[in-house]
């Protein structure tokens, strides 16, 4: 579980939040209707824009930002050259009993142990990686939408406010007030898209780059293992995933 | 015909809606020459950048965001595994007198049974593919095109308010009012773009992400066809279009 | 002649003056010196930004926006199954006394003709579209630069106002409208770019657009006719650049 | 030389001037704090994004916006259609005598009398094109960097100067005359990023497009001389660079 | 080191802070709470979008940003040089017992002394290239990422203070200096996003386009040495790096 992201959020609507208690009078920023108009606008809007399916969906793909657990490619790589060493030794098919952690490194060696030829087992991997991308695409596009939605939104209501107010002015003391329920739905709609809605839109598309590395490693890996490659020769290919400092860490542990 | 869209656009417009009621002074967001600016130099504007057909066609296309009925890759994938049975067993003649549900698969077919190579035939549907995705670019276009008007229509509306105001301040109690009838246009705009014409050009977007998607199994299933794949490797190819909690299903079903 | 873009030009105007006469007073609009700075402002950073000779063609390729006729598709593929009927029956050179009545399919038959080999005709063509499209992407960009310049100098306009309306409020009566008039610059820039120069833009990337697709059918059409291909096949080949709902009544046409 | 530019970037600087004139008190529009922050603030920001070098080059880059003369591709067509004429005629090593204007004609012309073979010629020269754009984009970037800083610490300052306004308004008639002051460094950041830095930028991308449209036309007319093309052919290829009102023009001459 | 982007740095906060001095009352530009809002928020926004050790490993890359060495090529290419020169004389192998000043050379050279063939010399080094490529672009969307939320915290931190002021406005002579302070969370967004964040994302980028263009002069020079390229076009291959006005230098200093 990647602990940023929880940290993230709670630390930006908490420092928000904060930032309204200093100031006193709290019940001034508490306000249903403009909360129903920002937050039951924003997912209308976003609803529009996609399947019932893909939008129920995307609640699971956003709880995914914060207990993602991404598998780190040192252990990738060290299965990967344990499996080389393996296939190279009693062959491809001693594979067969070996438990995989990795559920894409599993698939992919279930390939090679039907006896598929190199390419089209890469092609199918490879065709899996894209269609997955697109796939992760969808919950990406529903929080970005979600996040453009808001303030859209949040304007639309202090609009509205500002009208009511603006029409109908006699008491002057009522004014200030007005404007302060106006400016609400402004503020409800720049917090649900710039402290939720944008940053897990980023940490998706994130967590949907670092994962489509490791599927290039094992893609790599499974090539070379089909091709008998020499496993020191595999982890030396492996390591340029790595960044130069955990490189070192790697050759010391694997020999 | 997905539900989602029309709940999503009718569930915002009624979000703005009830937040106006709750407000009371309903009748003071009506106003018909603010909506004529808007609407009308929307639509004007919108129209400069179309041809007049492009203009009337994406009505149509805008209604078929509602009523889009999208083919589930489930259906095409065991149609596609059957043709394939077919073929093999029967030769691909045998598949002449075969009802085809899907158009395109239907199309492919067609060429198949013609006797044209498997190239002359990838060819040919990749390119139908590449111009269908070109021609609903523009309906998208339309509506992304009124989307960018709206706003500009709505502040030039408030702008002219503004100025008309301005320069004919003497009656201090009408400057509220005025400015208010001024902001109506604003929040029309805002209204229609992010309720109404964004949404439905993302949502076709989507339908043309998606039918694309199937398009391209249907061209592999064809190539597949063509070059006499066993049904099974062929269903197996096919299940990577799914994402991985529907591939289960799949194959319970298909066997 | 394409009506659309005229009559949505002139619409959005037409919409934009009439709001403008409903509200009275339409002398408030018409302050010389502010149309001055944004027309002229637009128009210099515009001619910074291209050569001499650009910025003059800019006008001749903006009236194209009006006046443009686009081939119909429908006529090109007619033509072009007409010589390749011909071409078989009679051989290339008896295309020689042919009218053609598309400029771009004249010059690919008469490279034809020529006795260019296929590949270098087809290399030649290509390498015409491409740089016809970087030539009107010139003049997209030239009508782009103004619509980006507008809404820049009317802001500028109207700053300059505002500084010299506030350093000098001795007499309150005169601020409203001094700040009409400052607010006429905004409004100025603001119909320029959205009703004027950007929807001219995106009419121009239209045409080109269309035009490359046309200018791919003749390419496909030359290569075909080159190679001998039979007319009815050159004409299925074709219908693909059709949408659905047109391809029918070319095949009843046609045959 | 290019005189639109000069005349542009002059041009809009005056009508904004005049403008200001018009209005009188020319005095309030000149301050110089607000002309230290925002030239030096954007001066600033722009250095801290690139290197001193060039930061300091890109000042040369700018004069080349003015300054730069373009080489009309009708000479370099006529001087490469004469190269190849004489190739052809005398062989390659009888363009040793001649003087070529065009530098990278000339660069190319030395590479094939040196005897490297046509892949190695077109290897380097389009590296040398491909490197070429990158470093102009430097001095574009630079520009652009400036145009995108300049707004921000012209809000900046007037954000700084309103904040000491509100916070010391005991003498009321000195409020406009103070936010006159603040505004000043929006207006200034606005003219430098709309009239002089963002232009030029744009100015500076239409060189480098166009002068990279030369170097490709010298990059196939050296592969037509090294393959012993007919002169007559070489001409109509690179005619295509010309758009088409130009190109009968050269034909006449030509011949 | 290079000194632009510290001068920069410090320069563009000197003159704000000093712009703040010359107004005199300094003290109402310093709101801790205010800070709090906009660093914080800002901080924990970042914090939601990336892991935890990429947002600590952001700071050092930013430190990377000021105290970065970049290897002129001129240096690079006088090495590969003498290496080319050595290599082609005494054979390959005469380069185990050279020292290489740069490590992305040293790796190169490495392997051909292992005796990998130079197609997987080259491919190993080309993945390098671009996985590192894609590792600096996490650190340069941390930056990126901060930049985009500041002005957002600082607006919502804006909005705060402005419901709050309006809704309590009992005290007509605190709406000025509670509005200054409302806006100072406008200005610390504005300053860390355009003085901070983003020129140093900006520097960042730079600094990974110039690393890049050096590792693909390293690939080239690796690929002529392992194929025993002569020295001298080696030479005259890897000018084409340097700007023509750098050309000359090296071409005097290289013989």
């Amino acid at each position: 579980m990647d602990v940023a992201t929880l940290v993230g959020l709670f630390g930006a609507l908490g420092v928000i939040i904060t930032s309204i208690f200093i100031g006193g009078s709290v019940g001034t920023f508490i306000n249903v209707p403009s909360l129903v108009v920002v937050v039951g606008g924003t997912a209308m809007v976003t609803l529009t824009q996609v399947t019932l399916a893909q939008f129920i969906g995307s609640f699971k793909v956003g709880l995914g930002a914060f207990f993602y657990k991404t598998t780190k490619p040192e252990e990738l790589i060290e299965e990967a050259v344990e499996l080389a060493d393996t296939a190279r030794k009693e062959g491809i098919l001693a594979l067969e009993s070996r438990e995989i952690a990795d559920p894409f490194l599993n698939t992919g060696i279930g390939m090679c142990i039907d006896g598929h030829p190199t390419e089209v087992v890469q092609k199918m991997l490879s065709k899996d990686i894209n269609l997955t991308l697109e796939r992760q695409n969808t919950g990406i596009k529903t929080f970005k939408a979600a996040g453009d939605a808001a303030p859209a939104m949040g304007m639309i209501g202090t609009l509205i406010g500002l009208v009511q107010m603006l029409s109908n002015m006699e008491d002057p003391k009522s004014i200030g007030p007005a404007m302060a329920v106006a400016l609400l739905t402004t503020l409800y709609g720049a917090v649900i898209a710039n402290a939720v809605a944008l940053p897990i839109a980023e940490k998706l598309r994130g967590i949907s780059a670092s994962e489509r590395l490791n599927k290039l490693l094992v893609l790599e890996s499974i090539a070379a293992i089909q091709d008998g490659t020499n496993p020191r020769v595999l982890q030396q290919l492996l390591t340029t995933y790595l960044p130069e400092n955990r490189r070192e860490a790697l050759v010391k542990n694997g020999k």
